[in-house]
């Protein structure tokens, strides 16, 4: 945890905190703070700053805050996932707020297996908490956008090229494509299938609204590594 | 698994070789293979083929071999890595795996905790097994090398200005730095610091030894984030 998130609920005056909860077990047993101690702290979708411990004690902690920064800029993004399998997208949630993705479309593929999409991992609860944690390795306060889309044919006949217009659109797949581009210039749409790839329907189908296949070379990458080597050539 | 790698010892015929372990339980239960199905497969260190199923009961696979492709190339790096929490480190030796690193360094740093060389994760059969499940992800066959230096100094003074000869020596490292370069036409040095960076004497020692700081921007990645997010722009 390398910046400390405040919700509103935390916030007992506009410039006082109480905590109680996991964020408190992390500050008394990792960092070892005590009062006085200054620290990193960041408001939910705002400022960053810094927090004084006031008061200390076994289940409270009481912190007077300071916030003047803004968080750190997002990427100019909508990043398109086939559902990964569960475990991999807790991981996959934390990797997207960690690299500043504003935006996470998580749909459905040909390859993508139905039980993923029981997964518990899936509640907004569930995604919150692994986007607090990415938010809280990168420093950052404001949540990325994830939308849900469990019908792969609707979402990219019909909302994907608002979302793609006036940006690159590219999907990352393996095959005789161009390179994938590096550091663009421009808002980027990228689509990134499911272990074992998109299938030919559905490339013609993205490519229809606007994104063209792009690959990253003969290595098959885990979809967490994937998404940021993409990001990290694309930007 | 993208490919099944055959150790020496699986060899019973210069084409033949008989399965017992756990690449015999993921044939069965994930792939669903049946006598006369076709499989990729790979001999460690060496090409990379297809299988015919032979034989196939509980306890045992009998397959026939025909290696004639080259595993794809490696990165021309040496990677250099303070040593990552155990749990990470696993991880992290996946990682370079998948990605075509033929050389990591696994390095002491002032931030690295002590009781992480006590894991058994550094013993050379749970390396080799992390390496295997990487090259199986990606399709190679080729281990990468993974030398230990439990000293800092003795390693960066003594063996680096070897090991960074003739190459680009570059440290990530947050900071008023130039950015990672892109694309680079060189073979590369890299090293990577503990969780909370290396120490300014870390800094200053790698750099007399060939290394200097490049940043990958204010965000603060995992090491294995990072690791992905600095080859995908170097190479």
């Amino acid at each position: 945890m390398n910046l400390l998130l405040l919700e509103e609920a935390d916030f007992i005056a506009a410039d006082r905190v109480v905590l109680r909860d996991r964020r408190l077990t992390h500050m008394q047993e990792v960092h070892r703070v005590a009062v006085g101690d200054s620290l990193r702290v960041g408001r939910i979708g705002g400022l960053m700053g810094r927090a004084e411990v006031l008061h200390l004690e076994a289940g409270e902690a009481q912190l007077q805050v300071s916030l003047d920064q803004p968080p750190p800029t997002k990427l100019p993004l909508t990043l398109i996932l086939a559902l990964p399998r569960p475990k991999m997208l807790r991981r996959v949630l934390q990797t997207i707020a960690t690299m500043g993705v504003p935006k996470l479309v998580l749909v459905n593929s040909y390859r993508v297996e139905k039980s993923f999409w029981q997964t518990p991992f899936l509640e907004p609860e569930a995604i919150r908490e692994q986007l607090i944690l990415g938010l809280e390795q990168t420093r950052d306060t404001v949540l990325p956008e994830v939308i849900i889309e469990k019908r792969f044919k609707p979402f990219v006949e019909d909302r994907l090229p608002t979302i793609s217009a006036d940006t690159l659109g590219l999907v990352g797949h393996p095959g005789s494509y161009p390179a994938c581009p590096r550091a663009v210039d421009a808002p980027v749409t990228l689509a990134i299938g499911p272990e074992g790839g998109w299938i030919p329907y559905e490339i013609d189908l993205l490519g229809k609204s606007g994104l063209q296949p792009v690959q990253l070379g003969e290595r098959i990458l885990r979809v967490e590594t994937a998404v940021t080597a993409l990001l990290a050539r694309l930007f």
